[in-house]
């Protein structure tokens, strides 16, 4: 199952053409999710051909327009092109009226059930939840209310050894209960343990977006162990108190946010305008924590399957 | 004194990477008039190499979202650059609470002044005037109230001719009034025309912007004589009937009212994204209308330098 995170802009406030305002598509086994919506992310979607309609949640992490003005254009767009599937948007509270105003504007009804959820900005809150994962807010610390999102899948069942089965002649209907922890017993009484007929299961992964924050250690526990982390830096180091006026991070700040935390790898982004080459701020995150990548628009992470250990 | 447009987006509502939402750039002797500002605007004045903070007025034709999506993240981006110079928008009353609301959601309080002129559809309305033009709203008939917009210089003096000067020895106070129609009295009396001391006039330019509409004969006295028109085609005539429900032209329609309008030149545009090669639409036009172009993103229009007869 693809765990695959796709960056469609990667800068701060002031967008250009190579480095469009934050946007970013998860796709977690085919489910789509879009995270902030700058101007212009409807056509980044189109240019990386990530089939629009396939999005059903919507995630913005504050109000500051880099993270949503495109959020309308997207709606729009979505109706025009004859949508009838649901969309859920996960917000503060002011952007459903920002939406409603624009849509009464046009006198546009929607032809598709738009549902805002919205959240507060104190602790971690469940945003969604299905069968395979689980969406949660992470409480930043910006000049705007702000979260970011965390993504977790779900613990999975141990997996079915089949030469197991064949071996036993094992019916089917036992399979679940076995996965899912339960002993086998064969007709002459002896008791097979499931550790024995299984492999270990898939472990669950996660990716960890967090734009825009300053410096804020209060995430580490939430984001602890975390396979991918996004986390804003917006500027160097030099640039600190610049940083800290206007509640952002630095990469070294970044960096160290992952390596306190012990991600797996770190995506760094948002970055400021007045930095045309990037790798000043890939070198200062990896002199801290060397599993440090650029997001770059278009480019691609992904976190592999891991498995727990056959016992 | 330069006359020029640049077509920044020329698509109608659904945009793609080739073809953005309806956004244009007049030019008249270095004012910068923006006209309708869909999603990307700001990027593609960028693209240009168009300096943002020279345009100083903006109008809105209506509030469909392809024609004023791009204009908060246009706002915003003119305030994070520091602009102090105040900027006019003229457009349906509805959009200053539209831009209103978003600049709260972000605790933004401009550190420019920025003005919101309303109009109606039903008149002609007067939107600016200075030395050197006026702008009038030109009602059109669509599915909501929209208005085009008439870019029109004033009339000019006529040039003083340089051999006569010399040959008089006209002094500089005189001209203005020699320029504006006054004759001249030599010392012994003898009155110089000053037809004979002048040659004609630079003839005032215009250009008429009409998007969206239906086919409308009404806008005819209005733009009759017009040196260039910009005039929707979204369909082509085969598709007659769904351009009437939805309040658009074909581009026969554009040809015709540019034919009995008498103007220079058309400009077609705002084509629907179901024509991937938008030549039929250019045929379809010229078969009526021979000066007709195309608009497409970077194309620039110009309206050359014409004079009054010497007479």
């Amino acid at each position: 199952m693809s765990f695959e995170l796709t960056i469609l802009g990667c800068n701060s406030a002031i967008p250009t053409n190579h480095r469009k305002p934050t946007a970013q598509l998860l796709n977690i086994g085919e489910q789509f999710f879009l995270i902030d919506c700058g101007e212009g992310t409807q056509l980044q979607l189109r240019k990386y051909k990530i089939k629009m309609q396939s999005i059903q949640h919507i995630f913005i992490s504050h109000l500051h327009g880099d993270h949503y003005f495109g959020l309308i254009g997207f709606i729009s767009t979505m109706h025009l092109l004859g949508r009838v599937k649901e969309l859920n948007i996960y917000a503060p509270s002011e952007l459903k009226e920002i939406i409603y105003i624009q849509l009464a504007a046009s006198k546009t009804e929607l032809r598709f059930p738009l549902f805002f959820h919205e959240f507060g900005f104190d602790e971690p809150e469940l945003l969604m939840e299905n069968n395979e994962l689980i969406v949660q807010t992470i409480p930043l610390n910006h000049s705007l209310p702000c979260c970011g999102f965390l993504f977790k899948e779900k613990l999975k069942p141990r997996r079915m050894r089949k030469e197991k089965i064949q071996e036993f002649n094992i019916s089917p209907e036992f399979i679940p209960s076995i996965k899912a922890g339960g002993d086998y017993i064969l007709n002459d009484g002896t008791v097979l343990s499931h550790i024995e007929l299984t492999r270990g299961a898939q472990l669950p992964r996660s990716f960890a977006f967090c734009s825009d924050t300053k410096y804020y250690e209060k995430i580490i526990p939430q984001i602890s162990g975390t396979d991918m982390l996004y986390h804003e830096a917006t500027f160097l180091d030099e640039l600190k108190e610049r940083a800290n006026q206007t509640f952002h991070s630095t990469a070294k700040d970044a960096a160290t946010i992952a390596l306190k935390s012990n991600v797996g790898k770190l995506i760094i982004g948002h970055y400021s305008q007045r930095y045309y080459d990037l790798n000043p701020l890939l070198f200062e995150a990896r002199s801290i924590f060397s599993e440090t990548y650029l997001a770059l628009e278009g480019e691609k992470f992904d976190v592999k399957r891991k498995y727990d250990p056959d016992s």
